[in-house]
């Protein structure tokens, strides 16, 4: 269904002033379109094409609204830290990189971006506009641009290589600038697409035209671009969604025992609180996916745990066996957050998908199926939630044996496991903090961590790029620096006002060393963070799947409580590093970290585990990678 | 023009013993053929969809054989280490990964490959071959995977996405396996493609394929894949190599002044020895280009210079403008190896371009323009050499005034900058030593060292991505090893027997924090490095063309002597590590170096500069790069 696009829509509206508007540069329209929409700090590497674009940070203008350049130590660790700007802002991330060599370094980045619906934009400076259109300089091959595949002496290269590299493949929207005059529009496009699919968009900028001026009308036609503007720009249907509306709540009314599953797209589509609402209202059992880990309040009664099919704990799967309403909202289908395609509900039930494009509901009985598209996840919440009677609500769940919180009782001096590991870890978070995990063996164990109220969970739990994690947390980092305590519901009061949240962050040995460096930016920016390293001397996952002693899933050792001394903390004063070998030191140090209200610090603690200690959940997804 | 396919020449000798053969393992067979190809070094990370392929390594048959496994810190870093591979040894460069996260991480690596013509392999581990025939499973969003760009809970993903972004773009031969019946011939296409193109290729092969059986035919029918194989399995003609051999002598016997240039292409295509001996039978004079660095013996007094177009020393340029025969040998026109495209000889001059894919010859007086194509140029200048008479040779060169070596007379307490560190710097390297280069404001300033014989030159020239230089080393360094003192003309006599070659790498600061991690692969595998970094507090380069002063241009000061002792050498005994601030302790470093038979240690030399210190060289290159 085509929406109406924003430039149709206000085309004609300003037009009467057109002759008083100063123009202004390129450059200086995309600070300030990034600004309007929220994103106050940008990441990149500076290189040869987009130096031009990068002086226009410096503009007045700019630098009064307070627009922050974010250098990283290379393009990757830009696109990584960009996406997790946006996972905790949920406004736009943006990295600016040269075109070649930074941007196709950074292209992992936005790949994964892609494959978890984050919104990160990557502006990529390329070639003046002279070798887009000069027949003489267009066939130069420029550095950084890969040359024609044959006869290079002779042919020219494709200047547009790189963009139809991504077009459609990683990028939901991807524009190249060749004209001024449309410019302002194409940016606008592609960051308008970026919100409506929540989904990573490219423009591409001649290295010239940053200091060209343009019309800023845009500027003045739409203050400001967001999630919610554009999801009313969608042509819906008011009709549609009361009929909609109507039809599930004549199934909630008329069910015995409901269950929410609160998956990811409800934060991506800025749905996280009308969906707790909508939980708190009714008080219907709740559930999350993997992916959608604290969009709903796992410290409530109602929460009954992370459902993934096959391979939830044994007691979710029994609990949501007995439901007899499934309604999952935000659903994303991978095999990941599907307990690869094993989810399975009681032969009774029905099912409905609440998807930010479609709404969807199966009668297991009857098989019938009913299908409505093309309105805005949001609006239909919100349209829930005000014709709900709670009066009508008629639910009979059954009784429940609550699982018992295993007594931890271990020898202080006996060695870090991760099974004590779990058990203990998840006491040291706090109401309000931000927990970061990388992809890698630890991250399964989180799957049972019941998370304290307004926790904020990142991870990269479908594309699973190790790695990431670290420099996502610069960006998150940095958010929590622009949005201070966004995440938190205030209304709900479980986050004392004076509590500075905390950035904690899990890393395994391997994935540390893929993007270490990234380290070394939280002391130039001072970003606080608690990074814990899980020494296993390797790749435990993949040791998990094939070559438990292979020396391909080794790595080097390294002296990981003086890497923060190296790069960068020379006086070794702003940070603080420890290595932990036993339960005894763990716990003392998690406490430790619970209650300080030091913030400012940089706190790496280096834990050693053992190479093959390897979570129980992990060993129900190594089973289903063994290929062969 | 079509060159006959080995598969086709071959395909009907070893019919015969067909039902006597054992089949083996196509995991077996990948590393069968590259060891046969003379990679005996393989780069990459493990990951879920090659594990089942890395473990055919340790077949006893690959294990006899010698293969080796670097597994480095990221799947960028294997990149450039099997570019840096390739360089060093002219074989194959392999980087074995899993699709997705490890794929794309690498693809920049891939593509400064492809725009320099260097021979690299990227296996890529994908999904099982289920995935690709299974129509349910066909369907399922697998991780490492991206989704398909819209309805990606219904839609399937494209399973050859990462395929068809790479194919005919950075990759000269691309093949997804499907059909064991076919598999050994689709590697074996791809690696004589790379030989015979000189730019990468790419191998998909589904993870449950390593383990299946195939027939060993190829390995019997062509025992080997090499560059000399491909190239004579061209269609070329010996008629026309004679024809154009004679049309070359002729204007050899007619010039008073001929000019060899000899550029990265001779390299590439295994003719540097037939260069060099050309050289030396005519004593015609010979520069290099900028690519082509230390394929001629500078040391020689023939060699005058580095021919560059207008950034060339000014000497270089009047003595070549004196030439009335110019032979562009392995030619590879870009701007970086043309002076932006500068290049300007007499116009009573003749211009012959001897390329791999062509011979070209320009008269500029009369305009008249001769091409032939298609014959291989090791096999050409080979005809030349045997047909050449040298009593016909007639030059009469003018009298050229020597370039002084300028005095060197600094304070040793003044500090280090570009200008004393050009006097100094080349001074300190031996015949037959290996010097890398990083791309970086030192690397123009390089231009203009006289390098000493069979030293070999490894830079990226070109594409110019920051951070290549140091993984490129460690597979330079892996190289070395494999095939020691593989770069040195031992006719000519000048490497003592018993002289182990140095692997001398230059960094700037900015570039070495973008792959810094690599430095521990150093430690972990034994390799041999002298590491020079230019601590000039950011990227100089482009603070050369824009922002000075900007904040963009910063990095974080790191503890570099304190970097190798974080990355692993935790007793602080196998590396040496020291800062250098003056002039003097510049001289005494480098002057111990040279001298230094110890061989066995990592050295790390951190020198400071000035920030705006910029070569003379560089100066050039900005105002070109200088773009709005």
């Amino acid at each position: 269904m085509a929406p109406v696009s924003f430039l149709d829509r206000t085309a004609n509206i300003i037009t009467d002033s057109e002759s008083t508007r100063s123009q202004i540069t390129l450059g200086q329209y995309v600070f300030e379109r990034l600004l309007s929409c929220g994103t106050r700090t940008v990441f990149g590497v500076p290189g040869d094409f987009n130096l031009s674009l990068l002086e226009h940070m410096y503009d007045e203008e700019i630098e009064n609204q307070g627009l922050k350049w974010v250098g990283t130590c290379n393009e990757l660790n830009a696109a990584y830290a960009a996406d997790g700007y946006s996972r905790y802002t949920n406004n736009i991330g943006c990295v600016i990189t040269t075109f070649g060599v930074g941007e196709l370094s950074a292209l992992n980045g936005l790949a994964g971006a892609f494959a978890e619906d984050v919104k990160v934009l990557h502006i990529v400076g390329v070639t003046p506009s002279k070798f887009h259109t000069d027949a003489v300089v267009s066939h130069h091959n420029v550095h950084h641009l890969v040359p024609a595949p044959k006869n290079s002496n002779f042919e020219a290269p494709l200047h547009r290589v790189y963009h139809d590299m991504v077009k459609d493949r990683i990028s939901c929207s991807t524009e190249f600038l060749d004209n001024l005059e449309t410019a302002c529009d194409q940016i606008d496009k592609v960051i308008s697409d970026i919100f409506r699919h929540s989904k990573p968009g490219y423009i591409f900028i001649p290295a010239d035209f940053a200091d060209k001026l343009v019309d800023p009308v845009n500027l003045f036609a739409m203050p400001t671009i967001n999630l919610d503007m554009v999801l009313s720009g969608n042509v819906f249907d008011e009709r549609r969604i009361q009929i909609a509306s109507d039809l599930l709540l004549q199934l909630i009314y008329k069910s015995k025992a409901p269950a929410v599953i609160g998956d990811v797209l409800c934060d991506r589509f800025g749905c996280t609180n009308q969906l707790r609402e909508f939980v708190q209202k009714t008080q219907m059992w709740n559930f999350s996916s993997m992916m959608g880990r604290s969009i709903l309040d796992e410290s409530k009664p109602t929460f009954r745990g992370v459902y993934n099919g096959s391979e939830s704990e044994s007691q979710v799967s029994s609990i949501i066996q007995n439901c007899d309403l499934i309604l999952h909202f935000g659903a994303i289908r991978n095999e990941m957050n599907t307990g690869h395609y094993s989810f399975s509900f009681s032969p009774n039930s029905t099912i409905v998908e609440i998807h930010p494009d479609y709404f969807k509901i199966y009668d297991s009985l009857s098989g019938k199926k009913t299908h409505i598209e093309g309105f805005p996840l949001k609006s239909f919440l919100q349209t829930v939630i005000e014709c709900l009677d709670v009066q009508k609500l008629n639910f009979g769940y059954p009784d429940v044996v609550k699982k018992q919180a295993a007594s931890i009782s271990y020898d202080p001096d006996s060695p870090v496991t991760q099974s004590n590991l779990q058990l203990v870890f998840p006491k040291c978070l706090n109401p309000g903090d931000i927990f970061v995990t990388e992809t890698g063996s630890f991250q399964f164990a989180v799957r049972d961590f019941v998370f304290p109220s307004n926790l904020k969970y990142i991870s990269q739990g479908f594309y699973l790029s190790i790695g990431m994690a670290l420099p996502a947390a610069l960006g998150i980092g940095c958010g929590m620096v622009d949005y201070p305590r966004q995440h938190i519901n205030e209304v709900e009061n479980t986050v004392p006002k004076d509590y500075i949240p905390r950035l904690v962050l899990t890393e395994g040995d391997g994935a540390a060393q893929m993007t270490i460096q990234e380290l070394s930016s939280f002391l130039r920016y001072n970003i606080p963070l608690e990074i814990f390293i899980w020494n296993n001397d390797g790749y435990t996952v993949e040791r998990a799947i094939k070559g438990p002693t292979r020396a391909y899933n080794d790595i080097m050792p390294w002296n990981w409580t003086k890497i923060l001394h190296a790069l960068g903390d020379i006086s070794e004063t702003k940070t603080q590093n420890c290595k932990i070998e036993t339960f005894g030191q763990l716990s003392k140090h998690l406490n430790a970290l619970k209650l300080n209200d030091n913030r400012a610090t940089i706190k790496l603690l280096e834990v050693k585990l053992e190479r093959m200690d390897i979570p129980e959940q992990l060993k129900i997804m190594a089973k289903a990678c063994r290929h062969t």
